[in-house]
């Protein structure tokens, strides 16, 4: 199948089922469903498979699942991004690229949230403009898709 | 339904179904089983909700139902405590105060058990009395709801 | 003389003797003579000996009185608990519990109050919970009592 | 004047004018004339004012300039990213929303790379993407202003 | 049941399942069904039961299980190696002997490989000969159950 | 009382009743009783209350103290400034403005007295003019009744 | 040239040019010309050269120029304190007394503020007291001067 | 007063008048007693002033005392050692000199022993003998004396 | 000389040749002379060449030798593993494979010993498991032989 | 233009233009003149373009400026040495070979100065020799060029 | 042989052959050949074995010697107390006492010579006194034999 | 013997031995016996003395026969530099001046090589030349005497 007949994944980490109820003054009064319905404005014709998990052997047992079926992948590691050396190992042995988002400036948090085990090996990172992040981050997935065809 | 009317959730996390039979020096001959009966002792007529499990995501599942669910949290993390930053975004984003317990002090064991990123987000913190740090932490969890009501 | 008839030494730290006065938003409106009387309340028929001082040699001076005089130790060290290596070598010279209270959660607090050199050779630690924190390290001295004879 | 009257700065820090030159193995083979051509195509109708600099002190009396003049900022310190706390302080003054891009994943990079400055007060952040970094934080920055219009 | 006849427990942790597809040249292309062959061929007459999984929960879970049933343990903790004191928890409880493997030699790789919280509660650690790390982990269990016996 | 009827309290902490005899070329010829001399002219018509102990918990007595006595204060910790969690607490505590001083420049000295816990939690901080240091500090708590009132 | 008959060098580092306008709650609402008012009052008969700048080497140019030119030199840095060993180096080589100042108390705010390079060059530091701060450090320059002379 | 017709300051800070007591697999089952006894064998026909206290501030006042009073001093600083630093001016201003000495070898203990605040300003050191570090320590005291005579 | 007609070379460095005697509880009771009959039995016919020092200096000439003289070396650099970067080049300028041995489980004992210099140069580490260390380690040796020819 | 036919760029960092007047202690009675003197003799028929700047951004621009017209680069970053990551940056982009050079030996200072940005991406480093390290470091340059010539 | 008719031996390490030449303001004026008629008359009739190497291996070949030549062992490890772990591993499997001797105090020196490997295994340390600190160090290995004759 | 009829000693350290054999894309194809032939050619008619060890007590040794017999050294201390802090001892007590050259620039390699214990003891350093830099170090030691004379 060539990889522009498959779907974009889109993958979030723990807490984000939480979104729009969590912390609104940090991540905004948005929910999961919300940014899933930015995304699929984002990806217009192009299919995405949007999934949340609070377990992190889930989210790399879905990364192991996207190397056959995902043509990229944006993924929101939550909390995992600071915590998970396995995440890292699974995301760097991807064949297809993923881009880091979040929702929150991560930079402007407590010192304990700056640092991403994901960012080294991602292609690149979208962060601080809430659900924007995920509309942002697919346009730029879809353009990368575009400079190597 | 009123927070009175809903049960304590009383949370256990990785390793904690071995109570009795690891290093007993450290933890006591009491079995988890001891525990929740001293657990039960201390809330009285207030319903109890007495689980454990090894998996981080499942902990962060529950603290998330029990956002509804439960009138307050008595959360042992276990080694969780000194690792995840997913399980302390669960804590935060509660509405229901939670409160730490651990059988041992931690303070008194080896450097890397020391912090616990749970610890900053909690009520409270009860640790050192074996499974008396959990009546101890009910009891304090009684006599808030006192105080709020 | 046997333990029992012995009182409860309650000691307190630099600066409690402002409770009240002292940035309530942290630790609350109860004075300290409101937190004698939670303490008495809590001892019920048990005789308790309530002090405050701002020296650190003198919490030194009643800790080794308390060697003698007293059946277990309450101790708030205050700022003592940050710094004073001489407060925990008295503390873990003695023959009878010592359980350290805080009335806030320091965990919650300045990177520079996480650390307590005293709670590393106490019985445990009760934190977070205002005054209550005093009555609820009481009950756990009087079931360590329990638990010995 | 409005605000969307006004043009969105896009400024470059230190050795960005040897775009092209400069080990394109890291930052690809465009100059930095196609980056600005980039800019132009993602900002449609909307003015911008592209420049760059070598010098700490020149960025710092632009971005004073943008207070006034411009409607947000695209900012690529550069190496400045990682040492300035001036730069730091002029865009924390800001009135207006100001978006980190870098053309490389610096995270990705070597250990004195992965810290900014800037990051912690800026509005986001977008890295790694090559030329297309700039064109999606245009995209960011056009889709702020509907957010508050 | 005597231990002999116990099998031998060979579990595997995150990402082991790409063995052969990820990063050929750090970890080589043998699969992980070889390296069950090659356990196998190593055991001899003696059973082993080899799993793997990606989920911290699940290796705690079957450390827990072998406690009764295997007469030793080879571990891959795989990342969690690096990143679990549960796991290590779960081995510093463990009745039997369990001894660490790695397909590399983690001393020669990034820095935030080197430590494994596993290896200070191991019996020993084998790393750095690909698939043949687990033959001469199987080597040395058979050779301690004659130490003892 | 108005506070400008109370005398501003001029606090010394530990060896400053050494000054003039201990390491001139660090802190000058002047004696602790020259230091008073400049602080009444610096002070002219209004009352000063001038002290000196080497006792970390008389200072804060003192401190207690000046909350109802003293319009402002001048501290000078000696050492304490560098070790007194209890002495920062004792300050923040304070109704009234506080200003540091220190005869010597603590930032050109050695490494483990450039750190002050008190200056976190002073008004201000003056230091490196010897006996000047208090004339400044005098102007300075003078100057700042006069913008309040 | 007698030294009395040279002015006063004030000056200014980045980000200075904004007072009044950026972050007046840390800044207080005075602008820089009303700075320059205070110290004009402070000075009395005695000239001053106020100046700012936002670029280091401008800066490093002027203390130059102010060791043929000034009696002595009240500086600002600004952020450059925190980031600029050549401006400590400018300092160290000058041949007449410096005074370092800030507004606001760079010990109560990040710490990435809390030390200053240029500060161990000194011969004091004043700070804390907004432009008040400026008027301190000038008296003392001008005691200075009698001190010596 | 000639110096040799001035007795040896033999100085005891926190908890050493728990000696025999206190831990004695550390520090003995000597008492304070037994170590005076010994202090007054080894001076010989030299008067000794020895003394004990639990306050930081008591050891300053009398290391200032001793600055007329003593021919030299033998001081054990307890665990003020490893957190004074007021105590270590105190010792650094003495014009006689002094010995820092130990029980027990603060090297062989707890990483918070290794280091002294007071060695590094000390004529020298002398510890892990028990009571006869004493004894060393005032034949060191008077074999300095005669160097010097 | 082909490889397979050339000696294994076990190197041995400091203290081991106090085996058996040195600390039985962590090094067990053989002594070096019963670890050579260890490393015998496992190579076989092949020949061996088992040599202890305790110079820093001989261990690099020996590993010169070895360049020349040995297919495979064995190495257990006791001490020198931490503190020797020399050590360490000799390693890495090897043409043969090197295997690192330790006897003990160098994680689980004091911290200074975590960290090998010549691990990661090593081609593998085999610990843990006493004069069965060598034997895996020939082992291991003697399969890479196979592996290559 | 052949290589050989360009002119030596000697660059020089902030403060130099004070050499012979700021600290001779350390940096000696040369001027910057006396310096150039010994560049012109070292360079022998060799043209050089030797220049100095207190300006960060300006030592870039003519590091930018060498790419194209200099056969080589002796640079004296001075203190921007130790702060600046875009002059790394702009070394790091050099088609030609740089040296840097100190006067003093900065290994044998200040612990900030021990640490050079430049070092880790130039050909070379050459100092302690006062104005010699430019003559050996012109040596150097002339015969890098003989040796790829 | 009764342990009383073993010498003593005194080992002194790198670059102490060179005492009376090097550093005298630090080491003082007197050769090894004085320091070695020191320990000669401390030790009156007992026989010493005094040595002197630069080599870490010969000092721990000596050790070796010394656990059944020697009643005591003094040390003066010179700088390999702050490097050599080896020679601490040595130390610590001694059957006999090992005292720790420095003619300087080390703790008033540079950082880097503060931390002695030797010390924490050392039975004592006696430093700062020059040649008396052997004959000190002398004193106490004979009164250790009275304390367990 | 005036000092210019000594020879330049030329002290190579640990594994120098290997040259052009050892990681020739790092230390170049030079042997040692070349490098020798380059520093005969550069000191001309000046009589050298070269010699190699892989022993860190021959170096010392080497340089306490120096003391006598050289009028300079040169010294490539190896890896030896950045652990040995006898080395550095022997070095700061040389009545002649030593200057550290490597044929590498190490300060672009491994963190752990970036620091030399020795370079701030030596007169200067050179470093990154290949053999070059042992004759640009033999230049300066003969322009050093120049200036002596």
């Amino acid at each position: 199948m060539p990889d522009r007949d498959k779907p974009l994944f889109i993958l979030n980490g723990p807490n984000l089922n939480l979104l729009g109820v969590r912390e609104p003054e940090i991540y905004g009064r948005a929910t999961l469903a919300d940014v899933k319905a930015v995304c699929e404005r984002a990806a217009g014709a192009r299919a995405i498979d949007f999934r949340q998990t609070n377990h992190e052997g889930v989210l790399i047992d879905w990364l192991h699942e996207a190397r056959e079926k995902a043509a990229a992948i944006i993924l929101n590691p939550g909390a995992y991004a600071h915590t998970s050396i396995a995440l890292r190992d699974a995301v760097s042995a991807l064949p297809v690229p993923l881009i880091e988002v979040h929702l929150s400036n991560i930079a402007a948090r407590e010192p304990f949230r700056h640092h991403s085990h994901v960012a080294g090996v991602a292609k690149g990172v979208v962060m601080g403009f809430g659900a924007e992040s995920y509309a942002l981050a697919i346009a730029a997935a879809l353009r990368l898709e575009g400079a190597v065809s």
